[in-house]
């Protein structure tokens, strides 16, 4: 992790402790869905034919044939889906595509721009390509698509930690910390109005990561989308996930090349294409930003659940 | 600006240029308030007892008496308001406070401890207080809350650009580039369900500026909150604003003291604390990335309208 | 409550006899804030002027002159604050003002028409006036800002059910009642990214009572606005709440004069205007529609709870 | 229309009139899809549990075989897609399918049961089935996904209406309502941190229109979602459309067997199931819904330009 802020390096290593002492021997993570997306926008004389190219896109035989055009540009573009939108007679089109082991918005961005001409051409000639971006991509900004629909790699983490653990490393208790979670990321950023920050600073660990890494760090405003949970288990323990929809990571391209930050994944373990599997170490690196993340969280609001135990326990004296 | 994407420099390079060429001669802009902001919750037995928390706070007398408990840790911390939310039995309350130069978390954090503490033994002892962060501040994840009431420093820039100039520099014309607008910044955003999002890119001037000046880069997911308009003058020429309500940065403290960032403060010249009007070198950096993104609004914009602008051409000239 | 589905009815019915054995010997109620909104939008050359106009307003002597004006028009109407935002040279006046007991709508537009009348007449000559509505009120349509900001009456009620009447009447557990209503409308609603939307079913409950008593029903679209939380006490019994910012009704105008409407009213005891204290009769029906909400949460969760428990039990038994 | 709200039919009537004179000869429409949503939430003990589920609906072959199990309880319910979304160990599966010419909330609710219960007991014993809702769905709410991913009917409407009629019908300018248009219901509405408010007041329309037509009027909430777009031609006509993608209505079931409501829809042609092609009289019900609510915008819209257009000349003629 690349930061000015120490303390954030300690935090997450107490939180790493008490993960790595969790029922599971550490942390399970899943891959939900990986896919960069770029999302231009067109227009038609009328929203008629905005609706003729969905169905067009629609089609599985034309879809199958799309797929041919947008993948014969690269060796690791691979086209998931169009989801195609429709305001008036504007049709916004989010392509999303596997891209190896980058991050992958130049490739995309290529790839998107053929198969918008072979559709002009070949199939819509009165399609006017108003702009590669149409912002439904959404790169950068704010957006429940992202949040919806995911966009980069969409991870979820999950530990049990026993009671034990939550006391002697956290120094809480499940019952504070599980409420805490509650009342700060889940009823707090509802009523703050918030779409996919139900976390408490998932974005603290995601830039250090990025910057450490190579990645682009203006991409953290979309890569921090989390929403943390804690639950007590039936036996009693601390049940905690992560769930982080839009992680956008590579291990080539950006500046993985650079020294330092080709160090860093060295270390990890994910420098580079995977050759076996292309993707997966894009993939491996999204987990660890989801890992590093929940030890980041757990031990936040371990903290500020510990401080809560403190000053109630010292009122509940004071009274008597 | 610290970045590895070299384009970006180019690219906001010929926006400051239009923007130099403006009718006002550079470019306008207006701070519309500075406050960083801390939302700690609360808890009572009932939501009786926090809307008397609430109307407690809101009384004048009252008000004044928290003020002088909040602003008496600091030279700089200066309480302008709290904005009290309730959500059944727990209240957020979002600390509203002038920080001098600094950024000013630490700072408000401390302050915000003391008003709680004073709040309870004064006056509501059976006030719980659940965390010094309830997410209503709402630091480091999106929110409306910090789109609506801003969060830093709010910030609007605006110029007029001459026809020519955008045709000569800009290599678009103004309907092009106000329709363009209109249908990415404006439409696509809010199809794609953002909130604050309705810009092109500023997400990575932001970046880039805290990197290179010392701040948090992981408040860039608030600080570039940002809505850019376009509109058509009735001479024809192109207006342009971008809307930031949320930067937050600071020229002490975080960052702001290493050897390459301080010189980078230097050469905008609001290093350090400004003696003669305190929090004015703070704001001065804001209004720079205010205006900086602007730049590179207009540059990615006019790129964006000029590549419609040539394939318009040629989809014409084909047709005949 | 006017409405064809008939086991609404019954249904609220259970939730208000479990209310009733509540601790509190039924519901609490608090209003946190009166006032309906009215968002105009002006627009002036750039946004230093608009940047005027606010300081303008925010001045506590301008702010004085400006009620007189807005206020002299009815006998009712009592400015409480304008809340300006500002995009690019477009600024956007939010006013909130007291209506007695209508809910105020007609009231408010017209003493906003002449607000602003007399700062472009007095004050602000090159102020060009757009729309007596902005969008910035905000009527009608969802947002953030009447969540956030409130809109017409704000209002919390709470109550503490035994958990022995939650056994008996409710037929399901304090546990699995917290539980299901943190996975459903807390974790549910922010995954389908809700702002405001944090509740089981309260737009059934609030068109249903709109319609008997004459409200406008297409204002149930903010009016439904509602958070409902429910957390297991220290002695476990159920604390539940709801929190509805924005809810819009009156006992005068609309169609509180039509003879079933007006019945209606006068059953409830807030039929037309209350002549010792003007707008009490207005808010005894916001706490009203808020607890018959509260009831009918209440309700429809116990049910889905109890389903969960009887096919739980089932399967738990089944593994053996 | 059922309202109390005289002016509303009248200001209807007016856009009518717009409209009925377009370059169409009245308005376009496409449905981009059809199809009523129930979202329930399932728990596992970890999140790898819930991403197995995930896989095994998305597989085909699966799938396939629930559509048969969810498909076999009805004549009309036919499965077209589950969406599945997970937060840690809780997964929310939102089931689309088509409900034939019933709104169908409770056709859609029993095949959902019958296919969890399937998936129980065949392939996942150790699923916990939460809740028959889990807010994914999202009834009654307002929710991102929605807007975005559609609930019911997702419509668009359109037409072309010459500069002159403009003049003569709406007694405004294109381009002054154009403005508007952008000033207030996409910059307004935005600033106001609004998901699918993107109009003038689509609400009073869908709600007259429920009430008529024996609809749910609670659901208006959704149903009234609405972006409203305005453009200058070419050729210096007015181009318009409404975009509402969850209209969720129902031509049998309901209320619509009522008398009064029943005559509604038999003047507009849609009474009871279609016979021949079941599902296309609610189809043509939303697209009534639709082209009335653009006809509203329309003379609401103009109102308010051609206020400003006088008012504006005024204080052009007096500042001479």
């Amino acid at each position: 992790m690349a930061t000015v802020e120490g303390c954030l390096v300690a935090s997450t290593h107490r939180g790493c402790k008490a993960l790595s002492s969790s029922f599971e021997g550490g942390v399970n993570s899943v891959i939900l869905s990986d896919g960069m997306t770029r999302g231009p926008v067109v227009q038609f004389a009328n929203t008629k034919r905005c609706n003729e190219l969905k169905q067009f896109i629609d089609n599985p035989e034309n879809f199958k044939e799309l797929c041919r055009v947008f993948n014969s540009d690269s060796r690791f573009a691979r086209l998931l889906e169009v989801k195609v939108g429709i305001a008036g007679r504007k049709a916004f089109l989010r392509f999303k595509c596997r891209t190896g082991d980058a991050m992958g918005m130049n490739m995309i961005s290529k790839a998107t721009q053929k198969a918008l001409k072979f559709l002009k051409n070949e199939h819509f000639q009165d399609m006017d390509i108003l702009s590669l971006s149409g912002n439904y991509c959404t790169d950068k900004k704010p957006s429940a698509m992202n949040w919806i629909e995911g966009r980069g790699k969409s991870v979820v983490v999950d530990a049990t930690i026993p009671k034990d653990v939550v006391k002697n490393v956290l120094k809480t208790t499940v019952d504070e910390i599980v409420s805490l979670n509650i009342s700060k990321n889940l009823i707090g950023s509802a009523m703050a109005g918030s779409v996919g920050g139900f976390n408490a600073h998932a974005a603290n660990i995601v830039t250090a990561i990025f910057l450490a890494t190579g990645q682009d760090a203006a991409q953290n405003v979309e890569s921090s989308n989390c929403m943390t949970i804690m639950e007590k288990t039936d036996n009693g323990d601390l049940y905690v996930s992560v769930t982080m929809p839009s992680i956008e990571v590579g291990t080539v391209g950006g500046g993985t090349h650079l020294d330092a930050q080709k160090t860093c994944l060295k270390i990890i373990g994910v420098a580079g294409a995977n050759q076996e599997n292309p993707g997966q170490n894009a993939q491996t690196l999204a987990k660890c930003v989801a890992s590093t993340v929940m030890a980041g969280e757990l031990s936040l609001m371990a903290a500020l659940a510990a401080d809560h135990l403190v000053s109630a326990h010292i009122a509940h004296n004071r009274k008597k």
